[in-house]
């Protein structure tokens, strides 16, 4: 699989719509090492881009900021496999803009793929998944932040990714860790 | 898989000695979300422990002081998943330390299994580590913080984990991912 193409595989790291503890509606805050992990692991799996998501001013400063230390600044010169990572960092103030920037590059929308640690509806598993990859068709990734997707970002999309099961019934990862085990189990060369 | 043993498997998080980007022989600073990420990737993948090994006396009070939070302060309260998870970690000086209490609970020593993104000798694959733990061999995985593990603890392993391969030969992941990706490799129940 290694040599045969390049994935056409996106991923999008939600911080607005998704819900809190209590189900609320919010916007939640960028964290350093979302960016940092979400983007090291892109770059080891060959995703494209990893579309940092958030409407609010203050929060895309922040990634742009931090971007910009890492991919021209001090921290470019100081770690440059950090550099190659961050350069795949883009912001976006929505799913809808990722999708129709992903749609522009690509002639066509991709597939969009909600992940949830919770079952969903049309539900797609991980094989197929890598099938789909597998044929070249844009696909994008998408992951909550917080307590998780809202709703209406969950009903919207083409499928739910089946959730990751461990050994045990607990179900608590972080963000940053299903990310990685998403992608290895999607594109890993020695599973 | 998923019904028939229960692994006897322990993570070490290992912060000295380690080597910094000029292989300089270093203690590293404990990480908060390190605690978090991987005492849930453990909980998740049935680990029956989390060492965070660290001989810095300030190093490890911070870790039993974001321990307490989680499992017996505010934390627990507020998130009792979190509690779950972080009940798994434990603070040892050494490995030496790890290695003889993971004996004393097993009536015999586990064998010792190094992760790095490079190669080394004895080099033991994802499948046969994870027939090894099926057998109910006990086991402690071993990772390194900063830049990675010193010379001196790959070489006195009994086996080093062959490296994850992602897709593009780019192989600079977060511990936190490596970690998540490893666990997975090893007891994930439907890949």
């Amino acid at each position: 699989m290694k040599t045969s193409f390049t994935p056409n595989l996106y991923v999008a790291l939600i911080h607005y719509p998704v819900v809190n503890k209590e189900g609320d509606i919010i916007a939640a805050a960028v964290t350093n090492l979302d960016l940092h992990d979400i983007s090291r692991a892109s770059k080891t799996y060959g995703v494209k881009r990893f579309y940092v998501v958030t409407p609010l001013k203050d929060q895309k400063a922040l990634v742009c900021r931090i971007r910009h230390h890492w991919v021209q600044g001090a921290g470019a010169r100081y770690n440059p496999n950090r550099r190659e990572a961050m350069e795949l960092v883009a912001v976006a103030d929505s799913l809808k803009e990722v999708v129709d920037e992903i749609g522009r590059n690509n002639g066509r929308h991709p597939k969009t793929v909600v992940t949830s640690a919770r079952s969903g509806t049309r539900k797609l598993g991980f094989i197929t998944l890598r099938e789909m990859i597998a044929t070249g068709t844009p696909c994008v990734l998408i992951f909550g932040t917080a307590w998780g997707l809202s709703e209406s970002v969950l009903s919207a999309a083409d499928y739910t990714l089946e959730p990751i099961r461990g050994y045990c019934g607990y179900n608590h990862l972080s963000v940053r860790s299903a990310a990685a085990i998403v992608l290895d189990r999607l594109l890993g060369s020695n599973q």
